[in-house]
């Protein structure tokens, strides 16, 4: 994702397929088309805000063109049953997500991870019977905003193959850690896969090759052809760490209770774990040293025509504060299909 | 770390500048040369059980030749002071590693890990005032075959460099999720710097230039010479989300009590999580499951040539058995060294 140029905003803002939208505008947009669709309010409103959100931090993908998504998926279609939690010790819970989309199941888990880690000092919470989640750095300042140190990991339907597959056997498994500070969250947050899954629709959408080495299609062949890499999967990022790294979360999702819901272990499954700094480091030390620690990554001596040392989330929370003002962009005809949806 | 070939086996036995040891033999070798540098006969024996059980598993340089190194390290002729719990909850502790190596500080550590995550269900524990560890997954195996899911992070001395700094500011930091199964542990463990530091070593010692885009020298500018990296550092592994990645391991070291030691944020930190996965799927079922998605894994289908999948830890495992039963292969200078030590 790019930094936001004094130019792009001026494009943004003549471009006339895009509307300009004030956080409350899309909030209220967004809010009425997921009630349409046949979302209670507050679940309505969970959702949206993270949208929202996400579009506020610069992913424009990520924001209101995923209620047309929402609306369009058959799971929606099926039956619900509020998220509940099934298991529960003064550590830990398992939440069924009673098929809610993850946008409400996670933030159930996320609230609950809260609420227990500040009881216990740390929890571990997980999440099933749901799908797509958004982002996952949404969640997880959440929780750091609650004063917590998070990891949040979750695994998906498969679309990863590993090294040396012919079949994807690993969803695009996204980690996150946050941590708070005395200058705000600090989140890193990346999925485990060479290529968005969401761009490599775009890609079919827009009839664009992938770039090489990244897709395969439904018979494992390497392939650039987005739309044969939709009925196939792309490689894990980073070679066999990605792979590793992309196999353990599977793994965690499974403790998130992903095989539960249809008994196969390879489902979505959510998992956070919280942990008070307190209990490690009393009295604020972590959110102090925290700070020093981003002040000195952002004083590190820099290599000739770079400006600046980026810190995980920085670029995103400065889109943020600055999108709050100017508003968010939004597709004329996502707002027009929202409007009748 | 190729797999071992019967051509290698040969060749290790053939080779004049080596000693074939059994596991017994390495072990008393190496607690003998721990104890003239001055370790008691306990410590002595914590360290050389992982020294001994990374031959085992094929990591030839992170086994006896380490003595050598902790003998002639400066921070193991200062004062040490037995590992002690400075802070605990039912739920997590902090131990001061007392200027102990991080092969005594993290074992301690895990150990303590374990006794809480059994009791409590989830723990978190850290370790500071300490330094090398050694091989992560070596405390995290400890940890799983005790019946628990383990994370295990650590944080050290500046190696490594932020994308467009021009001095390192994070360790090579490596990451490391463990989970038990019906099969018996499955380990991921991977560094997060694009070269391990050790070989940066080697690569000196035997003055072989480093692959291209790997190093920096102490100036900030890229280098292929060892000698001058040694001086500077290495990249993150796969470009930002490495960085990420190590960014977030060394704001878990800050968490395991990192900059209390010195007062400095970037110094040696372990910290390491548990869970009994019983709080979350009680009955053994995470065990089961994670043995069905491992044997998933195993059988799908695969790319022309591809005789196997490999699952993370599968390669260390099989090495270890075999070599139980032939012996592990070391220089005879180290054994030589090591006996007059």
């Amino acid at each position: 994702m790019q930094t936001q140029t004094a130019g792009n905003r001026l494009l943004d803002a003549d471009r006339p397929d895009t509307v300009r939208l004030m956080p409350e505008e899309a909030t209220a947009l967004g809010q009425q088309a997921l009630e349409r669709v046949g979302y209670s309010g507050e679940d309505a409103r969970i959702i949206v805000d993270q949208l929202v959100d996400n579009s506020l931090c610069g992913y424009r993908f990520a924001g209101l063109p995923r209620i047309l998504a929402i609306a369009g998926d058959e799971k929606t279609r099926r039956d619900r049953t509020p998220v509940r939690i099934v298991r529960e010790t003064p550590v830990s819970a398992l939440l069924d997500g009673g098929n809610n989309v993850g946008y409400i199941a996670a933030y159930r888990a996320a609230e609950v991870a809260i609420r227990k880690a500040r009881t216990s000092g740390m929890a571990s919470v997980g999440a099933y019977n749901s799908y797509y989640s958004g982002r996952n750095a949404y969640f997880v300042e959440k929780i750091v905003r609650a004063g917590l140190v998070a990891f949040h990991a979750s695994s998906a339907y498969p679309r990863v193959l590993p090294p040396g597959a012919a079949r994807p056997m690993l969803g695009t498994n996204p980690i996150c850690f946050g941590f708070p500070s005395d200058d705000g969250p600090v989140i890193f947050d990346m999925g485990t896969a060479s290529f968005m899954w969401g761009e490599v629709m775009l890609h079919a959408h827009l009839k664009k090759p992938l770039p090489e080495g990244v897709g395969f299609d439904e018979h494992g062949q390497p392939s650039r052809d987005a739309a044969e890499v939709l009925k196939g999967g792309v490689a894990p990022f980073g070679g066999h760490k990605g792979y590793g790294l992309s196999f353990a979360i599977q793994a965690l999702g499974i403790l998130a209770g992903a095989g539960l819901a249809k008994g196969q272990v390879r489902d979505y499954g959510f998992l956070f774990w919280a942990v008070d700094p307190d209990v490690m480091l009393p009295g604020g030390e972590f959110k102090r040293q925290m700070s020093e620690y981003v002040r000195q990554i952002k004083e590190t001596p820099r290599q000739p025509g770079v400006d600046e040392i980026r810190i995980p989330s920085e670029r995103a929370m400065r889109e943020r504060e600055r999108r709050r003002r100017e508003g968010i962009v939004v597709d004329r005809k996502v707002v027009d299909s929202l409007r009748v949806l």
